[in-house]
């Protein structure tokens, strides 16, 4: 039973229901059929390649549009081998993992902005924003840029990236520290939208989330490990663009009529199994398709 | 210095600032000093505790007042061994962890209503609801009844208890099957909120929850372990109120003018790290304190 029934997300028992011949397509089939014009592929300098120990993968996306300084920043700690042993340190429950080095330990590689100018949000100018359509609880509305979710604030134009799952920000002290880069953390848990313009936002792990997500949760406060030896070694990362090109990994994410497609079936779930279309959506539950470009 | 850095929820460096004199307290603060009053008990017949292999707790509270035939389920599912030798077998990232039996192999023990009614909202009147007072993109309104969080739909003078992080609701096949509780889920991701309405939620998980969210993602569709050797082996469950009360675990959360109190400094964060309040909060961002009892 179980280990067959594919079809529903919460799927308890194979129903031997034929299939409505004119239900609407699933989000997951729109973005399955969508043409390859509606994808767009991530730069090559903006994808970091984090190398676990025992060959785990995890790939980062900058967004260079929304913390200019701190990808900089980030791009140059790769180059000079900063994360090179490495570890993740933090694993807290709900809320985030985080990696890096000891700044006080590890002098920074050349390059390197020691105190970035605080890239919390940026102007709305320039953006080209699709509507959630939806009302959002931290912001005037809320959207999506290039693939990023955004909380736009109208009155004030400005637009920040939002703290959904398995987006990356930079770890930083007390204000007015702004932290460089070099210690970092992945959202693990329900999108703390409350550190939402508290701390630059930088990109999103795109693939090997599990490998941060599923670690076990520090004990310590904040749920820091308690001895080092608990820490999770990091052997280094590589920019894609510093990798030669037929090894470097290669993702694109969904655009376009294909995206607002995606986005409407988000919010209007109805087939098999949703009896009930929701009718909205909150922007972190959207989880905009991302994934590797297909081969040919 | 990441060993030192307590004070802040993304800690870099131990900052060297005093702390402002009159700053707000935190919600932290607010529920630790919060009175015997404001804390409630629940009920010893709520609470469902799970004994995985290894030793390991995982404490559920069952909300009857949302979900009546469905948690009289699970209880006469818990009465009657249901549990004994049955496994957690799937862990999706980003979304929940799901466990049970195989309905099609173990007869249900007496007093479980094989056909529950569909209780996916209940009516609105007779809750004493705290409002949120921030939009919500899934209803007119959402809050608190009780410690739980809701999302309220006016016009249809209906409630429903929220998919936030760690809620249980119950598996099901295709509508118009509703589940019988014998097979659960815990949202462990970004909460799932469009699956309100379309499922019953049960409870939620009080205790114990990273030994689900921690574990090794399900590499199958949907997050189902491949093989029935990678399942996760659950001993059994007993309700509280089956345990010797010297035993039992006892837990209460958080109500009153405390909780007014937490939820309106969950909304306007801002102390030595947060520079900027959100004045506003998602419903499933304000994680209602629920404690252990403490002794004495």
């Amino acid at each position: 039973m179980r280990r067959l029934a594919a079809l529903a997300l919460i799927p308890l028992i194979a129903a031997a229901q034929a299939p409505t011949p004119a239900k609407p397509k699933t989000p997951g089939e729109i973005a399955a059929a969508a043409p390859k014009a509606d994808w767009r592929e991530v730069p090559a300098e903006d994808l970091l390649v984090f190398e676990l120990q025992g060959g785990k993968k995890v790939v980062m996306q900058l967004a260079p549009e929304f913390a200019p300084v701190h990808v900089a920043n980030i791009r140059a700690l790769a180059k000079g081998g900063w994360w090179n042993s490495s570890a993740i340190y933090r694993v807290q429950d709900n809320y985030v993992a985080q990696w890096g080095n000891n700044e006080s330990e590890k002098p920074f590689p050349a390059g390197v902005t020691a105190k970035p100018p605080a890239e919390y949000a940026r102007p709305l100018a320039g953006l080209n924003v699709t509507d959630l359509g939806s009302p959002d609880a931290y912001a005037s509305r809320a959207g999506f840029v290039n693939g990023w979710p955004v909380a736009i604030h109208d009155s004030e134009g400005l637009a920040n990236l939002t703290h959904c799952y398995a987006m990356v920000g930079v770890g930083r002290g007390l204000s007015p520290d702004t932290g460089t880069g070099g210690e970092l953390y992945t959202v693990i848990g329900n999108a703390p939208r409350h550190l939402d313009r508290n701390i630059a936002v930088v990109g999103r792990i795109v693939q090997g989330i599990e490998h941060m997500s599923s670690l076990p949760r520090g004990t310590e406060a904040l749920g820091f490990y308690k001895e080092r030896t608990s820490d999770v070694p990091i052997v280094g990362a590589k920019l894609a663009s510093d990798i030669p090109a037929a090894e470097r990994p290669r993702f694109e994410y969904l655009t376009g009529a294909s995206f607002a497609a995606y986005l409407n079936a988000r919010k209007n779930r109805q087939d098999d199994f949703f009896i009930r279309p929701a009718g909205g959506a909150e922007v972190c539950n959207i989880n905009v398709p991302v994934r590797p470009v297909p081969a040919g």
